[in-house]
């Protein structure tokens, strides 16, 4: 299978078309049936695979960073009768359990990424109905902010993924129903076992959308409800104007050995099933101003540096599954790094400073919800500070050298104070010092580096060993993390990472996920006579009905 | 295999010692090796099974009904140098999958128990550990208020799950210790990759023990903070005091087919794989003052008819795993129960009424936390009032006769505003109406019964289908059901009963064990060279390192 790669351009989208007018933008789904990533399946009704949501995930990103001024955006059907379809079966038939997780997993990253262009960069989104939406198509249309249903006797939101296929809406989708638009429980059960779905006045009822419009009037509501959007929004978020920042090809040089981007190297030792992963700071004097910032664009430090890393998780999670851990580490001048932070803080509230944080808050929620095992090996000439001590805290554990001889430098900066907060809503401090709060702002209030010793004692990393005992500790714990199962890690990891409060957003993760994951590889979805293996064949499934 | 099941009594114990001494109690475990449910494993070094699990439920219901006066609880080992090592890792061996996954749902729920003792009993609880306590011993021990350990060199908490054994430390575990106990993630994380655990001063810094008391020390230790804990507890819980209720054994009448109570009917019809679950109120004149309660003791209806169902919902979920769909009914005198409601009510704050509302309450949660699908079947001559509503807001769905001829009663009661929390803290009602907050106080506010056409309007049931439409409407519905995949189902109902908030207690129930269930049956843990399979054996385990 060739790798896969997460970048493209709306001048080569196949599936999607997007328009954009002054403050409104529209996204037509209109998804070529040959163009799936893989043979063996024809990408039908609208149905999905992974290159249609990086697509979608494009759009959305380019929407923010290219189109500042746009405040409302439709996600609309090309097609006539079928609005979406959903992931494409043939598609999931076809593949690995790892690959159906992780498609999953990045999907359902993309619909979090519509919700937060909404909450962050004022993107009001309505999903325009008109045809059947059925499966990962309602599950795209509840990530948007409304719904609007043609009331056309044929129109309909669905969720036939149990009655049909023995799997879940687990895309968001039994989650966002009861907990986004708090559909009631035993509507929301029935609704999840009738294969047909329902439409108009019954959806409406129900809470499954929020409005329907007669197919005569429909087009017009769509434009209406758009332009009501919009304007809504225009009040907190009439700073967003052009001119946008071009987001350029990453131009990032792949090999079976990982991955070389301008900020940041990816190197995998296969024998070892370990990969180090080095984001460096900053080589060139970074602009402190906005008019700069914005003149620098693409070119921009953090966003760049992101971007890379954001690809490079992407890489390992998709390219590269026998890669159980990652090493991390921070390297580069610690004040150009620090010297971006302050200005990061110090110029919120201009558009384009705010939409570069919440892709960092993005990227560094993509870290946490990466089924790999991270460590911050906080050694020699490495300098984890500000922003990027973000990484370790993000990441399992950390090991930083106590060697004067050999110095390391770890500082925080007001961007570990919350800008990027984790899944369950705590920035990653709060969530580590849970027990113990006021070490938050202990950590916070200190000024200057931290040595080993004293970033052991404030609880900011794990390990502080001294030069004898280094390489050997390192390596111990590196080999054994390396020997242990990875189905056990993965378990672990998604336990212990989100401590705290549960959202919306970890519910997903946590639960749907978990389960959705446990039913796709239990006889009855995937066996011979599973559902997902029946679907489109003349046989019908035979399930062990005992319960588990 | 023999039907399981779960009524015992301390004079049958064969793994525990239960010593009462006025505000105090002790707990022993001293597991006895040959007393497995099942051949095949022995019990070695106080690991468990099913049947320890029943014994340590049932000790710790004993103490909050017939020892009211006990304020504080030690849980400590009946052996040498061995606290508890888990559940027995050759009973998972050769368990089947459904059966691992009952019985930790099980376990959880009777630390979950011990929790609630605490809070709703005032029994403060405290693990004391001389010895070793790994992997569910720990977990245990989490589930107590305090631990304290030995510091003698040789006593360690541990969870040798992950690099022992290739799964979690799933009966809540892994949540306790980052939930319950704010461990940093980081040093949870280490810990939970360490087979021999953490001892003595490193365990108590890390957060994973409460004290430490050197080895000469840790008897009166023991003695000192239970009399603490005691001296706390009693402020709050001084009502609480004997004489106790004895619970006698409820005599149920066992078959194939199901199980027949005094006020409890389960009636399985094997051909549909669906079950008749019918509570009946109270057939005799209730009592309606404490001393007349007290002097009724088990023989009270609430509780009677609580503790059959429970035992009903547990028969269901060990002995039945062929049963998908649960139609549950309530008959009786609707006034009778409503007469209960209102004498529970009333006198809240009695010890022995908190009680019998508190086991009402975990019950319910049985009924939420069951894997099997449940429609309440409102038809005529069913009593759907006040705490008996619960199992229809417990129930996927509700079906309701709308037909005068037939009449059917549904009414609430006070006991629907909250006494009966899901484990997401919410009321049943307020889960269900989590889009449309008003209508819980509705649904309260509205006065005697409500009819078929009031009970839709309200929100308060599913369906009402008039008496032409009733038995094609129901019929299909239960056929459908019948028809799904049960895994989908678990998988959708696990999502879809518990909107709202997340707690420790969804968390572990939600996450924890949904990961846990995955990884149970992955090959990395159960294949031919799966770390489970090879525990105990010369074979090593043999890991598809590939990570998902």
């Amino acid at each position: 299978m060739d790798p896969i790669r997460f970048e493209t351009h709306p001048d080569r989208y196949r599936h999607f078309k997007l328009e954009v007018d002054g403050p409104m933008a529209r996204l037509f789904i209109k998804i070529d049936e040959d163009g799936g990533l893989h043979d063996g399946y024809e990408l039908k009704l609208n149905s999905y695979d992974l290159g249609v949501d990086i697509e979608l995930a494009d759009a959305i990103l380019r929407l923010r960073f290219e189109h500042p001024q746009v405040r409302a955006l439709s996600v609309e059907s090309g097609l006539d009768r079928i609005y979406c379809a959903g992931a494409n079966i043939f598609m999931l038939g076809t593949s690995t359990h790892a690959f159906k997780v992780n498609f999953c997993k990045y999907t359902n990253e993309t619909r979090l990424g519509l919700e937060d262009a909404s909450a962050a960069s004022g993107i009001r989104s309505i999903s325009a109905i008109n045809g059947v939406s059925s499966g990962g198509g309602y599950e795209l249309a509840m990530a948007c902010d409304e719904i609007l249903l043609s009331d056309d006797g044929t129109s309909a939101v669905s969720f036939p993924e149990t009655p049909l296929l023995g799997v879940l809406p687990g895309t968001g989708g039994l989650t966002r129903l009861v907990d986004k638009r708090k559909v009631r429980r035993d509507l929301a059960d029935h609704f999840s076992t009738l294969a047909e779905g329902v439409k108009g006045r019954r959806a409406l009822q129900g809470g499954f959308v929020d409005q329907i419009a007669p197919a005569s009037k429909f087009a017009d509501a769509v434009t209406a409800r758009l332009t009501e959007l919009a304007a809504e929004s225009e009040a907190a978020f009439a700073h967003r104007k052009g001119p946008g920042v071009l987001l350029d090809a990453l131009g990032a040089e792949y090999s079976a050995d990982g991955a070389e981007y301008r900020h940041v190297s990816l190197a995998l030792d296969h024998d070892s099933r370990v990969a180090h992963l080095t984001v460096r700071g900053p080589e060139t004097l970074e602009p402190t101003d906005t008019a700069a910032i914005l003149a620098r664009g693409a070119d921009f430090w953090a966003l760049r540096a992101f971007r890379e890393l954001d690809d490079a998780l992407l890489q390992l999670r998709f390219n590269h599954p026998e890669i159980g851990l990652v090493l991390v580490r921070v390297t580069g001048d610690p004040d150009a790094i620090l010297a971006v932070d302050e200005t990061l803080d110090r110029l919120r509230g201009d558009w384009f400073v705010d939409e570069v944080v919440a892709y960092m808050k993005r990227t560094l929620k993509r870290m946490d919800l990466t089924a790999k095992s991270f460590f911050a090996i906080i050694d020699e000439g490495t300098a984890f500070v500000g922003s990027l001590f973000e990484l370790a805290l993000a990441a399992d554990r950390s090991y930083m050298l106590d060697d004067p001889d050999h110095p390391t430098v770890l500082q925080l900066s007001a961007m570990n104070a919350g800008v990027f907060p984790m899944s369950n809503g705590l920035s990653r401090l709060e969530t580590r010092f849970l027990g113990d709060p006021a070490k938050v702002e202990e950590a916070l209030a200190h000024d200057g580096p931290l040595d080993a010793a004293e970033a052991l004692d404030a609880g900011l990393v794990t390990f502080a060993p001294d030069d004898i005992d280094w390489e050997d500790e390192v390596r111990i714990a590196i080999e054994e993390r390396a020997s242990l199962s990875p189905d056990a890690l993965t378990g672990m990891e998604a336990n212990l990472r989100f401590a705290g409060p549960e959202t919306m957003e970890t519910k997903i993760f946590g639960r749907l996920t978990a389960w959705q994951n446990w039913i796709f590889q239990r006889p009855n979805a995937v066996g011979e006579r599973g559902a997902l293996t029946c679907y489109g064949r003349p046989e019908r499934p035979r399930f062990d009905f005992r319960r588990t």
